[in-house]
């Protein structure tokens, strides 16, 4: 999550050359610093869920806002499906390490998950009315309609699929999160400056469903388009292009919280260091 | 620490503007990461020098060099001086504290101290010659020397007060540390920005002992005077100064050292939040 703030320029979002108007950087180092414990716990093996809600209330009470939920909900099954692999094993961190710890999640873990939404305000869509007891903005209230239907995690995510970035990592094997470790495997240099080329990749492949759930997914759709359009060599294109998304307050954050995923599995699979 | 190199400009010094050639903003943010199993170990209660060398260990694996070996010796005693004060305690952070933290360490704590030098290079003035034996270039070479002279952590550090700005705050009642805190206190704005300003009071203020290492004390005094000049409202004349010094390879890291520590103050009194 440092590593993902620092890339720079990452078009639309906070980086080392831009702050948000209501979003600073060094709230993302705290939010990044804060969610540490809950991470741990689940890289201690306590419940997912739970670690996750952990994770969530300490970079709220770190940055004073919701800095990276996104990327939380992305890292949480990366960092219990690399805990869970034998010490000795050479085997690197892939989609069947990840997709398993997601088959395992409970209806205890989709209660925290619930829970976690009271630490914090996301951004979200309407959702169906056969699934209205589970809007996420219920927050804890939604809990008894979670049990009442043995809902998982897993399938709590799996319902958000279609318009979630995130919750379709969660759903399809992160395939995103991988492509964009390996991505980031097959440059040369510096981590965060293969991390800023990889953010472009990554937007001018899929519409932003962070941008589609606020501004609609003919926006998304177009910030996409115009990625695209961008040589990812030429700098300033990249930061006119953030520049004009930040004016229209357009914040590709799912595409900031999937390279978030990506680098953790990069630092996982070459050793720790930037 | 993850404040201090996201506060910008500081002169001189790798924040959100500048790396320098062979150091990256990004090396100081997986630094502060590394580092913190030994700092949570202190916390904890351990021994200082322990947890000391383990924090350095850790920066210098995340960061793969020396980032901020300064700033932990600096932190090390406070965040034993936090961890200790009574739960129900309103007293604030002081210099009390603090020194009392450094009175009561062991000979055990200064033979932790050599370790860490096992683990990072660090550039040190030559000893006196009666001192030789205990030159800190020894790394663990030099334990035998420190045992046999029953040389607490203290006393180590205070034999280094007349030319390290670290050492000199064990020594003296971490004066410069608290003075940063209060200076930062009593401005308004984001905590970087105030920190901003402080960076360059320091400076100014004070020659930076790590420039008088490398460059001599006549240079760490132009520098201070340099500092002095300038209208710190003035980010451009900020950024001309650095501009300056990164091209003479000039680096104040011991002011950024000292800067991390009141940020850290800060932080404790403040309540956590940038």
């Amino acid at each position: 999550m440092l590593l993902e703030v620092a890339a720079t320029p990452t078009a639309g979002n906070v980086d080392r050359e831009r702050d948000l108007p209501d979003l600073r950087f060094e709230q993302f180092l705290a939010g990044a610093s804060g969610a540490r414990a809950g991470l741990e716990e689940i890289e201690r093996g306590g419940p997912i869920g739970q670690g996750f809600e952990t994770a969530v209330a300490g970079m709220a009470d770190a940055a004073g806002t919701n800095t990276q939920f996104g990327s939380l909900l992305l890292l949480a099954p990366l960092v219990r499906a690399v805990a869970k692999r034998p010490e000795e094993s050479s085997e690197q961190l892939g989609p069947d390490a990840a997709s398993a710890v997601v088959a395992e999640t409970t209806v205890e873990d989709a209660a925290a998950f619930y829970r976690a939404f009271e630490h914090v305000e996301v951004r979200v869509d309407e959702p169906p009315a056969d699934l209205e007891p589970l809007d996420v903005r219920r927050g804890a209230d939604a809990i008894p309609a979670v049990r009442d239907r043995e809902a998982t995690l897993a399938s709590i995510l799996e319902a958000a699929s279609g318009h979630d970035g995130i919750a379709r990592e969660w759903t399809e094997g992160f395939e995103r999160t991988f492509d964009a470790a390996d991505r980031l495997a097959s440059r040369e240099g510096p981590l965060v400056d293969r991390a800023t080329r990889v953010h472009l990749d990554l937007l001018a492949e899929e519409p932003d469903t962070l941008v589609a759930t606020e501004h609609g997914e003919a926006t998304a759709a177009e910030i996409s388009d115009r990625a695209a359009s961008i040589d990812p060599s030429d700098g300033d294109a990249v930061r006119s292009l953030s520049s004009d998304l930040i004016e229209r307050g357009i914040n590709p954050g799912t595409t900031a919280d999937i390279l978030a995923g990506g680098l953790f599995v990069t630092l996982v699979r070459e050793g720790g260091k930037p």
